[in-house]
């Protein structure tokens, strides 16, 4: 197969011109030249946090509805899926692994646990029921389908689980934490280069305890960030565009099961929620994760920084995929031929995985 | 007078080694050479904020104090002196101007005028009984002594005082505000670009409302500094100095008058103050301004920031009077002979005003 006159957006080389010949499912060609480009080609997304997609809910899916699931983010560009879940018991988590074990898709990357060895006093919409300190035993069995698990750094025996997950070759990502800027620090110098949803559910700024935010100024965090413009203010994703570039942002949906579906009441783990106007909350109004679609967070972080495309397909995939260490995230030969086909208004006009 | 093979630091040409000729007040020639150097030369502090010293509290000081205080101030390397007022009744303020004018000093420049234009929810340790939206006829006739007057973008009638500012050629410091990022924006874009004692008295950062600390990572204001690790921990003037670099920020001592004396129970304005270890709080415990000296504010930034002496001499000297329009805080030729001789150590060798 041949893409051809499409304008080529690499996270390295940049923004050119030219035809692409896929072979075999990966990147074989790419004949630069000079043409007026019909589409845009990006990388495929990477979502590495989203806890569920049009009525289906992580810790609840069957493996075909995991299947389901990666694709209909297809349709939004989704190429790397990663399935996040919230705290929840031992048994509920394994059948999670389980299940997720026995799905096919070549999306289907890995599984994001979010908690539960996070702290309750930042438990945003996590059951405080299942948070606890960690040990191993309180694991399920991996089974290798784990790439990353978002942990407090203050809470008990967090070096011991720093440490289990680097010999399973698991990224931890700070969050959910009280934590100040020390815990913050000891983590990154333990080799802990990830935060989770920033800064929500984090410790917030002081200029006598400057916290996780001043930690992500003073030190090379990535951090993943929810830009639907409910999470986090305009103003505060232009801030962090301009203070640390594109080099270290990570677009993530966060959403939930009633995302694509309408208003209503619906289920986050086992909390009762409410979507209004595609806003989730629970009883308590607190915010429960988004009914972003990824290719919205795209688009909203596009138009609040007037990034180039270049910037574009590094926070919506390349920075994830380096971030965990997996090839991926460029248009270039040799390369995987994971990708997204865009109209010049950012419409997904087709995905390849 | 030629001061002989010094180090000799500029904000703008770096640092070199060698030669300085002093005529009739000003650098006539500068003989660069190599040589081991035996002292440091960098131009004269600037203290743009600070209340009083040994005693002297400036809304009551006469003007022989002021003559005092400037030259207190002189052998930790000041020579251009600021003095500042609290909030106060027009008659104190009037008289505070009156005395200021008979003054006679070269380091004594304009008075600051902090507040009574100010947030009442931030009055920090200003008198609330002062504290007041501007109109034109609360003010006193400041007969061209005020250089920078403190005050919140949010007040009632802020615009008028800009107005009336501009056409002064006073520069309006924002501060004691509750004012978000609007109010901050909005002003910048009015032309105003200077924060005082940044962060402190100001409202928080928050993800979904930015506030002044978002405007700062977002707009080119100046920024005034306490760095006397009390108002500010070393982590945030550490990532002040990561972030912005040091082309905006500017030290300042907001000293009241016990400094240089004893621990005690004092007077700030006509607030009660206790100063313990050296720390002057309200008796509401507030921070009180503080009892720093400018050349430990200087020593405190090298230490914590790491920074080259170039990097220094735009903290303590040059940025404070660009922001101002002041041409000074240079060591070049035909600039005004306004510098400090300091040893290796940052110890005043020698002042000169």
């Amino acid at each position: 197969m041949v893409l051809e006159k499409v304008l080529i957006v690499d996270p390295i080389d940049g923004e050119y011109t030219g035809d692409v010949e896929i072979k075999e499912g990966n990147i074989a060609k790419i004949k630069k030249k000079h043409c007026v480009p019909k589409s845009v080609l990006m990388p495929g997304f990477v979502d590495t946090h989203t806890h569920g997609y049009m009525g289906i809910d992580c810790l609840k899916a069957t493996s075909s509805e995991f299947e389901n699931w990666a694709e209909y983010v297809k349709k939004e560009g989704v190429t790397y899926l990663f399935p996040t879940t919230v705290s929840s018991s031992k048994i509920i988590l394994q059948n999670v692994i389980e299940n997720f074990l026995k799905a096919n898709h070549p999306s289907l990357m890995q599984l994001h646990l979010e908690g539960p060895f996070i702290n309750n006093e930042k438990a945003g919409a996590q059951n405080k029921e299942y948070i606890t300190s960690f040990s191993l035993e309180k694991l399920p069995n991996l089974k290798g389908k784990v790439k990353i698990i978002t942990a407090a750094p203050e809470i008990y025996n967090f070096e011991e689980l720093a440490t289990f997950a680097k010999a399973e070759n698991i990224k931890i990502s700070l969050g959910h934490s009280n934590g100040t800027y020390e815990h913050f620090r000891k983590a990154y110098e333990m080799g802990i280069d990830r935060i989770t949803h920033f800064p929500n559910a984090l410790r917030n700024f002081h200029h006598r305890e400057i916290g996780p935010i001043g930690a992500v100024f003073l030190h090379n965090f990535y951090v993943e960030l929810i830009v639907d413009n409910v999470h986090l203010s305009t103003n505060f994703v232009k801030m962090m565009y301009r203070v640390l570039g594109p080099e270290r942002l990570i677009l993530v949906t966060d959403s939930i099961s009633p995302t694509g579906l309408k208003d209503g009441r619906y289920e986050l783990g086992d909390l009762e929620i409410t979507v209004r106007d595609g806003i989730a909350k629970t009883n308590e109004g607190v915010l429960a994760g988004s009914t972003l679609r990824f290719i919205d967070a795209v688009k909203n972080f596009k138009k609040i920084t007037n990034c180039s495309l270049k910037e574009l397909s590094m926070v919506s995939s390349y920075n994830a995929l380096k971030n965990l260490g997996i090839k991926g995230g460029r248009i270039k030969e040799g390369f995987p031929a994971k990708f997204v086909l865009l109209d010049k208004d950012l419409n997904v006009i087709k995905t390849m995985v």
